[in-house]
């Protein structure tokens, strides 16, 4: 490769893209007294949940880059993928270097632009999601398998960031198979497993979780005691770990415009100071689409990809795409010394798309708590999103 | 409309903009002692008062975008237009989602990168400015009047969010038009009103103002106690009030080089514990340029627009536009139980246009406050601004 | 100049170009005892130490501008250049006005994305870096020559801000030539000279620095009491002052693939209270590419610039640039009742450039203070870095 200043031409790189994602959410909560007195009266709340702004392109013919800023996320900006990517490293594989998605999980290796409720189901809260770390991933030439292995710190902050001598170092991998595809893509069925083993910075470890909506602002302009957050409804506390692994099964298809997905999370953590804790997850989620659509599947990924409209919403017309969806999900933060709580969430969704690139979502999301005895909630939720 | 990705074709969709705002400034403070006992001694200072980056584009024929953060203003970023607009919606209708400024004031609604002076007229205090809400509009299609009527959350905080059960909802429309143009827009006179009405959350409303300057820093990086910020000159402190209204009428008017503006804001408040208060501020002010050119009129905003100088200053030379402009503002928040004080400001400007999106300006701002007794402050100060 | 609308043509200007810089670090850390002593345990850590997105183009043939975040820094974001250009203003001058780097030293005003090593050496202590003020510069026309002077604010804060009545301006000039030059810059001589004269706001001062690595973050997720960053090695504490000089000598060198920079900076403070202090800095580095290429002279900027390698890591194979480099520096904190340290640095680097905006480097820093006694440090450290 000759250095692109070796000619007169202009030089073919670095090329960039700017690229961005907002969504507008609002909830209005209903909790029962019992609810009330576990986590305190849920106000109710409008919020940027993602508005983001990044750097997408290429230095080289065989490096990429992205650096990806969240302003809606508590960090102000919080990091999303900031990372470099150098592809064909290893015969055909690609190396990422930087905060990404650590690969365990189909849920939360989706787009946070292409998913069909306002947020993941509750098993992501044993996920790792974006940390500071090495991948290397690769797919067969079909793309209808694809592996993943990656070193990461755990847990890095809302910038990346990790400090701490005493571990913060873990492991994941992810592999995923198309076993059945049939009429290009509108008969498929999708397979996953994952695996991680975490030695958390400072030997210890938290999960916590909100029913499926979040609305993470304080109190507008004027400062008068009102809670400042939608709070967790189930928590363990900090647990002192030296270990802890995480085991991750998935099963997806799609059948004309029907799609169904679903995920078992277990999360094994071995107490410093205790008995080994079992936490288990799942959820199980159907979405159909009105209109004829049918869900796109990317098979590098190993997860569902972009809605395209039969027919946008445009100048000439159109109705869009219409989908309708549920899902239910169910987590359990209780094990012998720690009573974090059990949780199932029900949420029933409709999304209308009108085009690829815009969309309005309503969740009704209804959550059932067991924790200090059992307590009930239900959220109405809307999101306007447009990303670019 | 057929979806993009039907052809063969690169997409016409997301189109994409990279946008911004800079405008550095200082200010030099002198104050009677009367004023340094009421407000403290006040520092002088050098800051940038925005420093905005920008997406603005269409994700599809009928849909526009803008994410814009700024990060010269106190939330780091603070959170500028973040909003989708979708076209035609209802008739000729636009359709307006997000953060935004709320349709009423014509000095609020002007765009900062085009104001006369540093900082709009003290009766802005009144204003909601940028709300998280739905708007709709539309303009004759001449674009000789135009009207707005949007819903908001009340208050939203630096990042668009807003939380409280207790109200926080507030309406707003504004309507102008031009009653006279002649000679292609060198003789024209505008009018507007407007109205509000107001739930705030958690039922209070505080009301409060600098002169017309700001440096909001803390005193650089050595931290040894000097005064965080200008602090403000009047304030009401916490009103507790279910609902207020607020009024506006505006006009306006361009005469060859000169244009003028004039507004007059109202405040009722509908206190819980005690009387209705009625708080009103106004202001007026002129340009003229002194090279000649003339203040553009944008029909579908009501407001005024762009200053494009007759001869940009650059490399074959070109002198750039002069303006002299001056304004008399007013604004009072003492009625019955609340004594936030009055105060008048008359602020002298001097605009240099070096081309139509690089200027320098100087403000000479004397501000005149009855609160706790009569006290006076002189400030200059200095912008230079470019903006893409 | 015609104005840009006076044609139906689209406009030229204003131009912009998104760019982006991102360097992921790690380090380890081992000390002796008595540094554990003087300054903790410093853990372990992985961050972000640069991660930026700028908007950079011009409004107009002669006027440019820069609005440039960093994400990764303490400001989250903090300010890097943010500032408009004027070109031609007096002669063939150019003038800047805004927060920049204040023109004095060779090391600092070397782009962050073209340093050797991972952190420029100890002497920049000394040096204002970036504030906010105006600046003239000017280049000989075959650019072997060029000079700047610049006026400023100090200490300006992450965000370009400062305020305070009692001082807090300074000037800054700085002059360098190239006095050998053969062999179309494989054989190079660079001198220069560099004096500022600082009244800091506020009438204090301090000098502080850690080695020569730098891992600012807080300890991940979970909240347990780990030191949040890497303390400075040396510090003088606040210092009384209201006028300190500064004064830097700078000589550099390309010898094919060999090149050397040394600086010297000296501070006199002129204590408020106390005998004036003499505090002194100094380092020495050379590197040398294994691969052949030779370091480009940056005339304009008195500096040295971007590494283009011979061969760059593409998909048709090249194994880039490959460079080893080394530093000796020192600073010293301590004179007469200011009892800040002193501390020397060697540090050796391996540098790997995959193309000209892709690189990954290794840097050894052993860090030997006197302050309260004698200690040492040892720290390994990586980087993974592109730009665009």
């Amino acid at each position: 490769a000759a250095p692109a200043q070796a000619t007169t031409d202009k030089p073919k790189y670095p090329t960039v893209r700017l690229s961005g994602l907002l969504q507008t959410d609002a909830a209005w909560f209903s909790q029962d007294a019992a609810n009330r007195d576990l986590v305190g009266d849920v106000q109710d709340g409008a919020d940027f949940r993602r508005t983001r702004l990044s750097a997408v392109g290429k230095a080289w013919d065989n490096v990429g880059f992205c650096i990806d800023m969240d302003f809606g996320f508590g960090g102000r900006p919080s990091f999303a993928d900031v990372r470099l990517d150098v592809e064909d490293v290893i015969g055909r594989c690609d190396l990422r270097v930087g905060f990404f998605r650590q690969p365990i999980g189909m849920d939360v290796m989706t787009s946070a632009r292409e998913m069909t409720f306002l947020e993941r189901g509750l098993p992501a809260t044993f996920l790792p999601f974006r940390q500071t770390g090495v991948m290397l991933s690769g797919a067969r030439e079909d793309e209808l398998a694809a592996w993943a292995l990656s070193a990461y710190r755990f847990p890095s902050d809302f910038y990346g960031g990790n400090v701490g001598d005493n571990g913060g170092y873990a492991l994941a991998t992810r592999a995923t198979a198309v076993v059945l595809s049939q009429d290009d893509g509108r008969g498929l069925v999708h397979i996953g497993g994952a695996y991680s083993l975490i030695d958390p910075a400072n030997d210890v470890l938290q999960y916590r979780s909100t029913p499926e909506v979040f609305i993470g602002e304080t109190g507008g302009g004027v400062p008068v005691g009102v809670p400042n957050n939608l709070p967790p409804f189930v928590d363990t506390g900090l647990i002192a770990t030296e270990h802890t692994q995480l085991f991750g099964a998935e099963l997806a298809m799609v059948c004309g415009s029907l799609y169904a997905q679903s995920e078992a999370i277990y999360s094994v953590v071995d107490q410093t100071d205790g008995p080994t804790l079992f936490l288990p997850g799942a959820y199980v989620h159907a979405g159909y689409f009105l209109t004829g659509e049918t869900r796109v599947y990317n098979g590098k990924g190993g997860v569902f990809g972009r809605v395209i409209p039969k027919q946008s919403v445009g100048k000439d017309g159109g109705i869009g795409a219409w989908e309708i969806a549920a899902r239910c999900s169910y987590i359990d933060l209780s094990d012998e010394n720690i009573t974090g709580g059990r949780m199932s969430n029900f949420t029933a969704g409709l999304n209308w798309y009108l085009n690829p690139r815009t969309k309005f979502q309503l969740n009704y999301i209804h959550a059932n708590v067991w924790r200090e005895g059992e307590s009930e909630a239900g959220i109405f939720a809307t999101r306007a999103q447009i990303d670019f």
